[in-house]
């Protein structure tokens, strides 16, 4: 496809929306199209959204969530339970669990999952800063920083999920830490009949008293 | 979804990218988390890029085309026969006419099509500006703006198309142009057995010698 005979500034558009994931040329262009309509009232309220974010958004030193200052307010929220961490591969799984509102530990962003395939080790995620943590946890005797008796692998249920999260529960093994994954089983609303045999398998092992 | 832990700037992100046609909430949160990782370079990146778009692309004054000067490429090509128009709904629609590369003409975009349903009445397009560009060729002797002979209606096959096409037909009428409308028929590829109605009887009225 060519937008051969388009400005430059416009083919330089329709490129850098083409690099977002999910977007391709063809909805690139059209969303370039839609932005500059009404005299380009639409990219310039984007440009200045991109711009605000870009400079102001950061990541919480603690947990590595967004924030906009040096800790999140998860992390600034006194009620908290700052002994139970949940380990999350990014942002915005730490947003589906807070829909949930049950939980009420604080969070880990671990930026990636263990990767052998793609070349990632565990040391190019967060987990470095979480084992950090951990051991801060056990030395201090600040109240802000109580003992760590929880850690939750709250990563996804594929194969570097899992084997990100049997890497973590080795490394913090030795610091005595209670190290929990969250169940694996058919999903609300799920048939046994269309369920896959992993799931199913997982399903029956993690079984409980009713 | 809630996105209430998210720093303000990141949630007037995730709105305005949530505001882009196709792009829900959980895509725009993703795209959002997308662009600011790696230090936000690419949020600085896409919003450069569309401070350009913003400030330098325009229409053409002719045809309505993107433009980053008065006149579009197109209508300051001297090879390009200025007596025949084609006549399509947004730019886009140029860029797949050109890519097939028969078309030595010229284009008028409407930026919009007549849209009784939704109140558009065919002043709020481009169309009084096309009126203007025949009346002024029947009555120059510039050759920069020749006679229109011919004005090709390559509106969509839609209900809205069609009526666009209609209506600009009777319209130009009186300046004794001939006015034609693209083929409907089926597409390269289309098996009759699931062809609707509509196309099939357009494809029998539209059957040529062979």
């Amino acid at each position: 496809m060519s937008h051969a005979s388009y400005p430059r500034a416009l083919r330089r558009l329709i490129n850098e929306l083409s690099r977002l994931p999910s977007i391709g040329e063809k909805t690139a262009a059209r969303l370039a199209q839609h932005l500059l309509s009404h005299q380009s009232e639409r990219a310039r309220q984007l440009a200045d959204a991109l711009r605000d974010a870009a400079e102001s958004v950061r990541f919480c030193d603690e947990c590595f969530f967004f924030s906009d200052s040096e800790r999140c307010p998860i992390c600034q929220d006194p009620k908290r339970d700052r002994s139970v961490i949940c380990v999350v591969e990014k942002p915005a799984d730490i947003i589906a669990i807070e829909r949930c509102a049950g939980f009420v530990g604080v969070y880990h962003v671990l930026h990636g999952l263990w990767s052998p395939l793609r070349g990632v080790g565990p040391e190019k995620t967060r987990l470095p800063e979480l084992l950090k943590r951990v051991r801060a946890g056990q030395e201090s005797d600040d109240a802000l920083r109580p003992k760590v008796h929880e850690i939750i692998l709250a990563t996804g249920m594929t194969v570097e999920g899992d084997a990100t999260a049997l890497f973590i529960s080795r490394e913090v093994e030795s610091y005595g830490v209670r190290v929990t994954r969250i169940a694996q089983g058919l999903p609300k609303g799920g048939e046994l009949e269309y369920a896959d045999e992993l799931t199913l398998t997982h399903a029956f092992e993690g079984r409980r008293n009713l």
